[in-house]
Parts: structure tokens; sequence; C-alpha cells
């Protein structure tokens, strides 16, 4: 800490509960890297408040999360097609005063379509209408994929989802041959829904993929499922590791490597409290 | 920086031009004491969005330094007598969203005074008329000294000065018994006016005590000189070391030792640009 000085380039997070990951994952790879940032989650219930104080402070970069997502819009400058086409920001990113906003997790979840190759002939199943279900269902969209179920108790925030990208929407997982399973609910959270499978054991069994979003465990149930089934995983731990290098590149301007992220990521795991 | 979590209290200093000092004496303490703290210095051009930073962000200390030290004022939610006497303000703590406002340069000069056993019956010459003359001056008149001259070149500034506390202004350095001369002027800082003695050396000579708020370097040539004459002196390194233990105090809650406060500002003065 005693290298920190007043040219340190400083990177924040807000949200309304923040927990240490960012904090930790950032601040891993500028000590790796020898860059001469500093990372520091910080709680508010002001976002105006907040983000006048990223722009009168200089701050480089500022991750956003629940519940400031849409309240952030009207306060930045510039919005990337990751932002605007969900509108929804996790990224702000500070050149000299002009603040640019854009959507990391949809980045992250594109991104991992691509590197796991999934097929974008086959039919997906996202199970799960909040705000990173978009990004989710953004992704595919993205993707090129042409079937895909809502699945949602809620109507009206899984028909809203689901007709916006020409999309079905259903209250229960349809019977598909060889589904892309994606989990975009709370369920296999840490916490009360820590046991909870997010698809039937035989839904899992039959699917192409298994694709979690729930990053903390890594090992849910619906992934540990997958892998005895031996079907393929995408995992939440790789969509927060991925989100969080895209803002890590953006922040700094340095690109980093697979298994620099990697072992960020398992840093930032650690003595983690408040998920 | 890895030890850094979400939940690390986070002080900082905002001014038009930060130096490193208080980054660096800080930090030290926080890391001497082990207290979960994080100082850094931020310039900034909007004092308006930066407190509404400070307020959102639910930072505990922020230092002020030039050109703020007014400006802030009015964003303040309790003025201590410190800084509402002098009218300038150079340090703020905000205990959940109160902000309190205290000089702690006027503490510092009004505590020298008294650890230094200066004499309240000897006649003060004052040389400056700025921000912190203001901060010297109502320090030697609470306490209780009752003979003292600003000297200065600005008539406004010097007058006004003098008049507020009932004292002589004088446009040149009077011949007096056995006084306590105190530069509050540019004169021996490093920079264009280094060399320069803030008085001439026979009133040094005669000087009962010489008093520099200039903090860099610490041995000006008007320190020099008095200790070349054997005059009792108060250096400006003595002053900005304990304004900011008086800061560091009352943003920690933590009382530090003045070996603490020694070895603190010795690191701050290492490796140092931008004065």
């Amino acid at each position: 800490m005693t290298s920190l000085n007043k040219d340190t380039t400083v990177c924040i997070s807000l949200s309304g509960r923040p927990s240490n990951i960012g904090t930790r994952f950032h601040n891993f790879l500028y000590r790796e890297l020898d860059l001469d940032f500093l990372y520091k989650a910080f709680s508010t219930d002001d976002i105006e408040g907040a983000i006048a104080g990223v722009r009168a402070l200089g701050i480089r970069g500022c991750s956003v999360s629940m519940p400031f997502k849409e309240a952030v819009i009207p306060l930045v400058d510039v919005m990337e097609t990751s932002a605007a086409s969900i509108e929804s920001v996790n990224t702000i990113v500070n050149d000299h005063g002009t603040l640019t906003a854009s959507n990391t997790d949809m980045e992250a979840v594109a991104a991992l379509i691509d590197s796991h190759g999934l097929d974008a002939a086959a039919p997906v199943v996202v199970r799960g209408s909040g705000g990173m279900a978009k990004a989710v269902v953004a992704a595919f969209r993205s993707a090129g994929f042409d079937d895909l179920t809502v699945v949602a108790r809620n109507e009206a925030a899984g028909t809203a989802l689901a007709d916006k990208y020409g999309y079905r929407w259903s209250t229960e997982t349809p019977d598909l041959d060889g589904p892309i399973l994606v989990n975009v609910t709370p369920l296999g959270m840490d916490g009360a829904d820590a046991d909870t499978l997010a698809f039937d054991t035989a839904q899992i069994a039959a699917a192409r993929t298994a694709f979690d979003v729930v990053a903390f465990p890594a090992e849910t149930p619906f992934i540990r499922a997958a892998r005895h089934a031996d079907v393929p995983v995408v995992t939440g731990a790789e969509v927060i590791a991925l989100q969080a290098a895209r803002q890590f590149e953006r922040y700094t301007g340095v690109a980093v490597t697979p298994d620099q992220v990697a072992r960020a990521s398992e840093f930032s795991r650690q003595v983690v409290s408040g998920g």
C-alpha cells in the first residue's frame, strides 16, 4: 500500500451490496503486471453523486452492479452497443471526462458461446428473466441462434424478454432434442437455493451443453449433474472471470492472458465474504 | 495492495495540484498500525462533484488543499471553530453522511506555540498574508499574544488580516526587542525562491524564535540562519507533520505517538515530487 501515490490510477465498483471479487481480481492483476492502479469496491445509495464523484475525481473505471445497471444510463456520455442493446450497463470507462458505458457480461457470454463452439443450430433454453437473462438472451441472438425458449414463471418479464428477440416464452422447460440449457436464476447459488437443481436430472443428461451463470459456487448442482452425465459445461466462474478481464483490459489498456485471468479468478475466489 | 477489500475505509485529499506527502504519510501509519484504511490524493477542478462523491461513496476523511479551502465551506454540514474562525477548511470528516470541517493547520500552529513554550508577552512578526497566514495569526491570537505585526506588501490583504485580530500591518519588518519571527511566504521554498532569506540576517540573529511554515525543505535559509545564530526554531516540517497527525487521528480515531509521527513524516518526505 505504501507504493500508492498521487498518480496511481483508481478504478472502483458501485453497487448496493458489494462483494470482494472485483477488488481482489483487479488488484491481483495490477500487482502481477506491475501497473500503478488501485481498485476498490464501494457501496452507495446515491448513484448520481457517485458518478459525479467519478467525474470530479478522475476515476478511470467504474464497474456497475445491482441495483444501478439501468439507473446509470442517463448519467454517462456514450453507450456502446453491448450496453445500449440490453439497456444495462456494468462497465464505465472515463476518458478524460467522457464516460463510455458497456456491458461486459454480455460480451463475456458471447465470447464463451464462441470459444466453447456452441452450435447456432441447437435449441436453447434460458431459465430466468432478470437483468442477467437479458444479457444472455441478447448474446445468443447476436451469435445467430434462432431457436430459444425463455423459461420464467413471471409472464410479463418472460414474454417481454422473449418477444424483444423474437423467441418463445414458456413456464416450463420444453422437451427438446439435445438443447443447450442455460441457468440464469439463483438456483444452485450459495444461500437458500444452494441445493436446488436448475433443471431436471433427465433434462440435463439429454442436454448438449449445460451453461450456468451462477458463479458461487463454481460447481453448482446443475454443473455437477452435467459433469456426472458427461455433458459439456460452461460455468458462471468463467463468465465472471471473463467479464472482469474485459473490464480490466478496458480500464488499463493492457491485454491479459487466459492463464493470468485464471490465476486472478482463483485469487479473487479465496476468503470471499458476501458473494 | 492485495489486502485491499470492499470494507477498507478510504480517505482522500482534494487539491488543484496534489503532492505525495499526505498519501505517503497516512498510508505509512495505516500499515504501521495495521489499520484497514487507504489514502489517495486526487486532483480535481470540480469541488462540488468531488464532495458529492465523498458523500455518495462514504469516503471517511477528506483533506482539502488549494484552491478549495474556502470553496468547500458551503458544501459541509458542520464547521468546527478552527475552520470557522478563519473561514478556511483543510479537513473534512464524514460521520455517516454528516461532513464536519476543521482546520488542522491552525491547530498544529497553536499546538507548536504551546509545545515550544513561546512567550505570549513577546512581540511577533508574521510575514505573509495568504491563507496559511490567516491560520498562523489566528493561532497566535488564540494563544493570547497581544503584540503582532503582519508584514505584507499587499496593503488590502495585510490590513484585512491584521485588523481582524486587532494587530498592526506594515510593509517592512519592524525593529523589535527579541521578536518571534514567523515566515508564511514562499521565501526559502524549493523552487524559484529557494535561496531567499525570509528575514535579514541581523533580524534573525536578534530574534527570540524563528518559526518557518515552509515545509520543503525542512532546513530553509531562514531556519539555517537561525540555527547558525543559536536562535530556537520551529520548522514547517513540524507544522505539516502535526497537522497531518491531527487529520489522521480524526479520520481513524487512533492516537499516534510523536515517534510514529516523526517516522511517518520522514517516510512522507522521501522520493517526493511536486512538493
